[in-house]
């Protein structure tokens, strides 16, 4: 989108607190969470993802969130705090919880919608109706997710037709905006740039948001292919929270504060102020108490000055 | 370039034997250099920036050069092995060495050239012009390098102008081949496509080289523009070895393998095997005797395939 001033309006959707947290071992009280939405929210973050209503069981990080909710409710409406929804009962919890949108979320991949999900494609694809009808009747806007969409762990390879079938269940329910998921690394921009025309030639009205992790070190390369497609939603997280779950020393999302900092200097607006990015980062250090991936929180701003003196010598 | 079959020829430069050690507090013995050069060649790495031919009292990291060339003689022509020379000296030193190619480096803000080399530029440019002398006499070609190219971390920004004054004074010494040095990671897409356009614009016949640092995470995505704009050879070092002399935690330059990697998902043919290229980045975790940043060597190629019982839940 762009601004009457010609300047380029890209948003930035915090994910950390939901994929981030979700891959931590140890479980983040629900009042750190909160304190780290805050200060997201200081650096001027708007767009969270903020929980998932799946079975406490199963995803024991995710637990409190109705709790993280009400702990959030004085935010107002112009912070939007989406949550994962799986299935009807995820639903019922998270509008009763209030929360500000719904993503329901489908693999491209049989297997891996299997192993996440516990059932075929199209078994969640029927589910997703209910929410959208719970969605409709409670006033409570419903976005989509499709994971694997650049490849998949267990199949490889995942065809366009599958993001696209997907896409198109999506926009049947009368889903309008749909973040393609990047899930284990796989994605690169030639594959952006196809799964991208293929969903904008299938489903003009749809607006389409990426979510990529920085696993083989390439996420801001595919933003760059992103932004050249006029892509203006990114979904990344706080000091690239979050991680592989095939491989432990490999990273997850990209980091907000190093998107943020690539947009602003490609000219777009984001409405963050880097500063205050790279505190709330320090405090996502502190909470999950080790060192995070993001370079920009350990380099500082670009035009951070040294003195003469600071510097070993570095020829070249 | 472009192969006869459509194919784009892109090089990438191995700098990490050079830009990569210089920072290792921990001297690397003249064996585990050479070792980790061959299996870069093994990996199909041609084009090295293999070692510095400054006063060792100043960086004792490159005080084995000649032992280094010396140790590599057998890898015959269609391998360049090129090094760093300051002054008349240095090349005097490459030359006896058997270098296959000499590269000059000045500076494009003055405090960073005083703080690398101990004089002006225009001191730095006429100390050059006895080097290019001395190349033709040997028959030793002599690149071009400069540095803070997009930033300099003691100025803030460097005009433009002061980045085509060093490239025009390297050209009016004969030099053909110039990299644009991103020192302290301050280089972003938009500073590389005026650079580029502003070098090309000058000086039509010259190659360019870019020579990115990871320091704020978006290494990559400069490379991107860089590709973009038609650049086809880069500067990197095998699992970003190296690092920023400001701060301890940044990262130094573009991982050989990530760079590779990208090139590769972009259809560029690099001459690079990937499997090999990350055994070889092992052999530098090894010899250093430290994880390295590169992600691509902990996530393995895009396509790896996972068992289903391998993954632990991660809904999204």
């Amino acid at each position: 989108m762009t601004a009457s001033d010609g300047t380029r309006r890209v948003r930035i959707v915090e994910v950390g607190l939901r994929d981030g947290l979700q891959i931590e071992p140890r479980t983040v009280a629900t009042a750190d969470k909160a304190r780290l939405a805050r200060a997201l929210v200081a650096a001027g973050i708007r767009d969270f993802e903020i929980a998932s209503f799946v079975s406490p069981r199963a995803v024991p990080q995710m637990a409190d969130a109705e709790d993280l909710l009400a702990a959030l409710r004085d935010l107002g409406p112009e912070v939007e705090l989406t949550a994962l929804v799986p299935n009807r009962r995820g639903a019922e919890r998270a509008v009763a919880a209030g929360v500000g949108g719904m993503v329901v979320f489908a693999s491209a991949s049989e297997s891996h919608n299997a192993k996440n999900l516990n059932r075929s494609i199209d078994g969640s694809l029927a589910a997703f109706a209910e929410v959208a009808a719970l969605g409709r009747q409670a006033g409570v806007p419903v976005h989509g997710a499709i994971a694997t969409a650049f490849g998949c762990p267990f199949e490889g390879e995942v065809p366009v037709a599958g993001v696209v079938r997907v896409a198109r269940a999506y926009a049947d329910l009368g889903i309008r905006r749909i973040a393609l998921g990047d899930t284990t690394g796989m994605a690169t921009p030639p594959l952006v740039r196809q799964r991208v025309e293929a969903l904008r030639s299938a489903l003009p009205d749809v607006e389409i948001a990426l979510h990529f992790h920085n696993t083989r070190g390439i996420g801001l390369a595919n933003v760059m292919e992103g932004l050249a497609l006029g892509v203006d939603r990114y979904e990344s997280s706080i000091g690239g929270l979050g991680g592989c779950p095939f491989v432990p020393a490999a990273t997850g999302n990209i980091a907000t504060e190093d998107l943020a900092y690539l947009l602003a200097e490609c000219g777009c607006d984001t409405g963050v102020d880097l500063d205050r990015l790279i505190e709330a980062e320090r405090l996502a250090e502190s909470i999950v108490g080790r060192t995070l991936p993001g370079q920009v929180s350990k380099a500082g701003p670009r035009l951070r000055r040294y003195a003469l003196d600071d510097a070993r010598t570095a020829a070249g």
